[in-house]
């Protein structure tokens, strides 16, 4: 990802494998929507333990601000990312074959008191509540992006809400 | 709770009854030890409404940047605080008396895109990590206080790593 | 809907989003056989939370006797709305895509006393029953649309019993 | 249960078995406190078929506007008693031995369509709850006993949101 | 049915809906293929409740020595077939819409002591399992037929277990 | 178990553990209630298979008619003694340490197509039933015995729903 | 399979049915890669007891070093396996139609004291996995063949991180 | 620990605190037993991440031929070590405070393909029972140790075997 100097990527998504990617890919859409800089790439806690150990240990001095950690089944990405980092990790459970996500779920939120990761929803819409929790966190920033941030947050919520009134049901009047 | 200027409440901690202390009192002694300046009283989202949308409403300008929800079973007080203010929402599932918080951590967690609450695990663990994640949210601040607290926060790390490494197991040598 | 005056809604029929109308549709379809004048409108609990405030504190005084409700996932709709209006809110759980509806039921079901939701089956089933109970609930009254509901409601039932009589095993004579 | 004519009973609470009592009490208590007149018994589905048909098809006739109904495990009680009568049939899910009341709740709310029954939380805040829909529902009838309902459940309302507002967190000020 | 007096059935096959008859078939088939007489019908828990009562009050003189009862959701069939008839029940879980018929399993499953019923598996496998056990309950009978199908049960393993033996895996000589 | 030959046990009571008889000795009682002869011995599925295929595989020569097999966690000894005998099996879930027998009820009751076990609630109350299943089957028969057991039943289901009559409510009269 | 001496098998795959294969497969194909002579063959604890007793009796002396078994819904193979033979087992839950292999699960892996089995998990994956897991096992044997499958799986590991590695993100650079 | 070499471990037993040495005590026990050296360490992943890598790194050389993992809630020890080493790894769900360990067993159950653990039971009996596998894994081994450890299992399964054909149901003769 070439990028100028001041497009450094503030949050990181990482997901345990590229099938994750139709799941996670809710949260890049809605960063670019923000115009937050990241960057996505697969890291698997199991597959590739030391990239997880080197990106975590990373995270900081390169600059990230949070990462979103998607995984499914037996969900340790997040987890062991939180370990090494104590950069805020948000954890999205992608869907199981077998058990719906609800083993994802439980593999990431039931975190051991000393070591937190935010749990969003089960798939897609929390893979994009992860986003907005990332872009909220950086809206309490102080400089001009967060205000610019907080705006924008604001501008989506109207939107948002404006879609929903607008919302008509087939046949009623 | 009268405080000088400089200690206004950063973060907000609510909760559905006073009966849920027992478990969040683990967020509040945790922003404690970390000199994290906070608030913490009694929010319920179904007996007090009113209560709830002002709180949300002035969450922003009154200096907060994150508030931490504890409720059990129909869990409805992190999320509706999080549809009234873009401030980061944590939750805390409350254990339930006969569902033992599956009921709260699905009525917290599985939140519709487009308003994240940030999850964590069920009971007093989940009340104390959601204040680390606090902790850490304003360590990523530019000021001294975001460098404090990132340095209180590694020396946090290294004694809970020191404890576990001085941990002996009866009867063994 | 342009409705004379005696045609007044008496029942409302909400849901957090349009995608939720193929469930909600039941109830209306069931409201319809019975002749109850209904309204039916999208109104989004954490989208729209002012809205939400706004139908269930004018709910009363604008003449409706039930609200039936239906919400997916962290369903916090129809425990919002009976927080704010103590006119019977019917609740029905619609089937979430990962979890099929368990955490829509459990997040509507395990209300804190003071506050209930008269909880219905999960999906389209539950719908329609929340209708037919909106349908009960107006038989009790004692002017003569409450007579003429008792009627209807005992035809139908007996309709469907000799719908169940009449049913015809295929290959067993 | 030697009652004046006006104080006939017009909310009945039956239960599978005496056991079910402590759970079921707070209904009865509920009732009490907003004056409404009620009956309660043990009527057991599976043990006393008979009465329950026989309690169902008097309902109506026997001036009840509705049944609470508690059960525990495969709960066939609320439901056989909505088969029976069009009264409104409020369901208790009492806790079970060994899975916590999750049988007894299935067994309440999967009713098929067709035959409602308004389910509530599982255990005492469940039978709280159905009083109090109980009373809400009675509160929509038009006459004085409607009116006065209806101000008691404000008054209600009023009461259990200033408990909240008044309590105190200890060691908080 | 119009059936010689020597071809009385001698179990009854009942379920809440036709739509239960793919899963119930099973049962059905089993008997046929073993030449127990049976019956098959409709008979609604809730929608036809007084027929219910009816078909259990009059099973054992009717010369019924087991019946099978398919249901799903709050499934109330089995259970109150067995509250008003000493003839064994035999109850089938049939698969729900949502929750794959763990509630059916848990509201046949968990009946309150005194009351038995005898489940078997969700589904199809359920329903020929409960069959073969009718049989084998005929098979424990001291007469001609007992004997008979003592034989034809025992073929039916034997032949049961060749089908095993015999099962060739693709690709493995 | 020095019995005279007309004393023959009919019933098997088998369970995995001497720690089951708590659970299982309702199904003892039940049966003495009804004077019907017994056995009842410890059958491990898992530590003692070859005495599991011994027990089944000689039982319907030694004369039972149903045999009752209690077990907790991996329950196999139910599914397992039906795998070998043809005499009907008859499962009691026993309450898990952990699981709370939940474990228990799946393994028990989701046999295959082909080997039924009719399985019953967990815990006591489900030992209980299995054993007044037994009943119901050998009341089946045709002899003194079972006209003797039939009207035992018919007293006992008596005598039970005149105890659930004559229940009092505590503070209501 | 004719095989010659030195390729006498060292891992038997079993399990309940055909049906099994799709899923049971993926333990042949990984065998297969790390050159595993194995023999695969379907053995049903409940349609065929006696083959399983007698497959289990004589694992260890046929050579056997590890059995890996697939069974689903009430899956009693692997645990009957144990019960029989010293031989390591690795349990496989296989998904079933209704409970998605949950039930499978928890009737594997939920053994009692005294007899383990290995459980993985539920489906492909798990059957891959045991198949790993005994190449693991037979990695710790001294002679070549074991340092070879240890060589083997080192080199398995690194290829499958630099798959890993190699992931691209559609439309990310 | 002070070993003489040929009393090198060969078996580790970690876990994430001590506070898990109740149930994890239960695979020391059966390991000291049957007479297999072994360490037991508190190694925690999520508070020393660093001391897991090398554990698991270090495990081949430093002459473990299975490592017995412990962990409850989000349980990512067995998984990660799994990661790290090609040593078997046996994982026991330790039971959590609130979900009794079904968080625990599915975090430790659901494994990515490519990285297997071997899940064994909730609580002690789990770790009783790794405890055992591991030693059925090591009697798999040619030298003296193995063939002798087979011995002791042996005599292991007949004591146990005989302690179940002792047991005595409390007053029956």
């Amino acid at each position: 990802m070439s990028k100028t100097s001041e497009k450094n990527p503030v949050v990181g998504i990482v997901m345990g494998s590229d099938s994750d990617w139709p799941v996670m890919q809710a949260a890049a859409d809605a960063l670019e929507e923000f115009g937050v800089p990241f960057e996505a790439r697969v890291v698997s806690a199991h597959r590739t333990p030391d990239l997880l150990f080197d990106y975590a240990s990373t995270a900081r001095k390169r600059g990230l601000v949070a990462v979103i950690a998607g995984a499914g089944g037996a969900a340790h990405l997040p987890g062991m990312l939180a370990a090494k980092t104590s950069v805020p990790v948000l954890g999205v459970p992608v869907p199981s074959k077998h058990l719906q996500g609800l083993d994802s779920l439980l593999s990431i939120v039931q975190m051991p008191k000393g070591v937190p990761v935010a749990t969003f929803a089960i798939g897609e819409a929390g893979a994009a509540n992860a986003a907005l929790f990332a872009v909220a966190l950086l809206a309490t920033g102080e400089g001009d992006f967060g205000r610019e941030l907080a705006d924008k947050l604001d501008n989506f919520r109207r939107r948002q809400a404006d879609k929903v009134l607008a919302m008509q049901l087939p046949g009623r009047a």
